[in-house]
């Protein structure tokens, strides 16, 4: 249910402050964009806040060029997209004056006057999508390849199971706004560099397999050797996962000082869980956390935390 | 538009031959099934013919173990599925009395007393599913993951340039019957052997680029290697294509005597021309083709037809 706060809020404000969870990925930034878009069409102004830059895979996205890292003075109203704390965002708590949420994490925090979390979401997207119904906003091309965008991204192309008929209804209804869905699956799959491409093979090939658990990494001097960075290591968490052996994937990447890790897993196996021990979260079938430790000592403790959960 | 004439021919029968091409993919299997299914609950009565055995990855569709390649006696009509010849399907076109096809591929051929083709359906399941509804049939789960399972294949997933508006909005109708989005999914795309994984790795390190071309093979060698058989490699021939640069992916698979080809494409390329010039066919983004002579001279040959197709 859309919270009637949220739709006062926005009838009443004139701008507001759009900001979404720092190293965006399609929901993040198809739902936020999505939301400007809308608010645009009804006259009010907005400013849409990433701390990162924009992955160049989602520079399909109409109006991506608009995202800014440089905050508005007089705090206007802030509405926090696909996440729900403004340490996500990059955000101080304290420069907000007013802020309503809407997101589809699980959450432990609480933040935000109006609060609009639903995890049974599929996407932030969907959540957008109703609200841009709620406000009689028409939904154009350009509204439509956002939410599709954050929809797809989000469902791995309406392959997750938290793919349900209304996830397919609202895509159709966005194909007939104007989403060209083989277009914006060869932007989000079929744009890979050489260089990604021979990383993934070089990634894949360290894979290791121990029980159901499948580990892979990449390390700062794969990355130079591909002449890639680490945003083209996006989606390589999955690939593993195409083994009826493997129900967990971890995938672990060099960082300073240390490694990030990201967990995917299939079914009812609920990596969010093992995420939240090392300090991290996300969702049941896809989180992550970050470690210092050595990568030996790192997989050790995460193979040891995944058996010790079952 | 759905002919009078299948309807009444459905309608008046009692027993009826539902057969489909060799080497069947899922949408052959599915919208067989699934017609299958909705004539038995009329009281009809269906032989279910495919020439080649079912591979391991479809044995989640419902009913698949009906599958016989003996044909049953009588001659009863024959009602040709995601093929319009009989010889696609392995049948001698003088055993057949009377005849339906019910097709989405483009065709030369003149084969059918009620010819069904629309080259416009994003699969044969899409054509399946509204006989199945002009036939009053009820859409059990059973039908329903059969039909989806079809148009999933055909579409990639609702990757492919065929999925539309009308694509999305069947499927979320199969998913409030029973369809099962994410389990359909782990079923098609997540049950890789270790074996089969490997060789993909194998495969993928063949490759080759020339141009917008990308040329990949696999070997009888690398098969026993990896403890895989030919099915294994289906849909091998789509990975290249994630690259930006690769237009056209070529996929050799050495068979006795020669090689056989995959090509897949993006966008405008019409692969199926290149097929027919080495006496091969299927549609715009995905077709192939069989060749007698060393790959060498395969690969050189292929890569002149292409680059002379512009």
């Amino acid at each position: 249910m859309i919270p009637g706060a949220l739709i006062a809020l926005i009838e009443k404000g004139e701008t507001f402050l759009i900001a979404t969870h720092i190293n965006p990925d399609g929901d993040a930034l198809g739902s936020s964009l999505a939301l400007s878009l809308a608010l645009e069409s009804l006259g009010k102004k907005t400013v849409l806040y990433d701390r990162d830059r924009i992955p160049d895979v989602y520079h399909f996205l109409p109006g991506h060029e608009r995202f800014t890292n440089a905050l508005p003075p007089g705090g206007p109203p802030l509405i926090l997209l696909d996440c729900n704390e403004p340490d996500r965002a990059g955000l101080g708590e304290g420069f907000v004056s007013y802020s309503a949420v809407i997101d589809h994490h699980e959450t432990m925090r609480d933040f935000g006057d109006i609060r609009w979390v639903e995890p049974a979401a599929a996407a932030t997207g969907m959540m957008v999508h109703s609200l841009i119904e709620a406000l009689g906003v028409e939904i154009t091309k350009e509204i439509a390849t956002n939410l599709y965008t954050a929809i797809a991204v989000d469902t791995g192309t309406f392959r997750f199971s938290n793919t349900d008929a209304e996830v397919l209804r609202v895509s159709a209804d966005l194909v007939d706004s104007g989403a060209d869905p083989g277009a914006i699956s060869v932007a989000l799959y079929e744009s890979w560099s050489e260089g990604r491409f021979r990383l993934l093979l070089e990634v894949l090939g360290t894979l290791e397999i121990v029980g159901d658990i499948g580990v892979s990494f990449v390390t700062k001097g794969m990355l130079e050797e591909t002449g890639t960075t680490p945003e083209d290591t996006e989606h390589f968490s999955n690939f593993p996962r195409i083994m009826k052996r493997v129900k967990v994937s971890a995938f672990f990447r060099e960082i300073d000082g240390g490694w990030k890790v990201s967990l995917r897993s299939r079914g009812d196996f609920d990596v969010a869980k093992v995420a939240d021990m090392f300090g991290g979260g996300g969702h049941r079938n896809a989180a992550g956390y970050k470690v210092s430790s050595d990568m030996k000592t790192a997989k050790e403790a995460l193979i040891k935390a995944v058996m010790a959960d079952r």
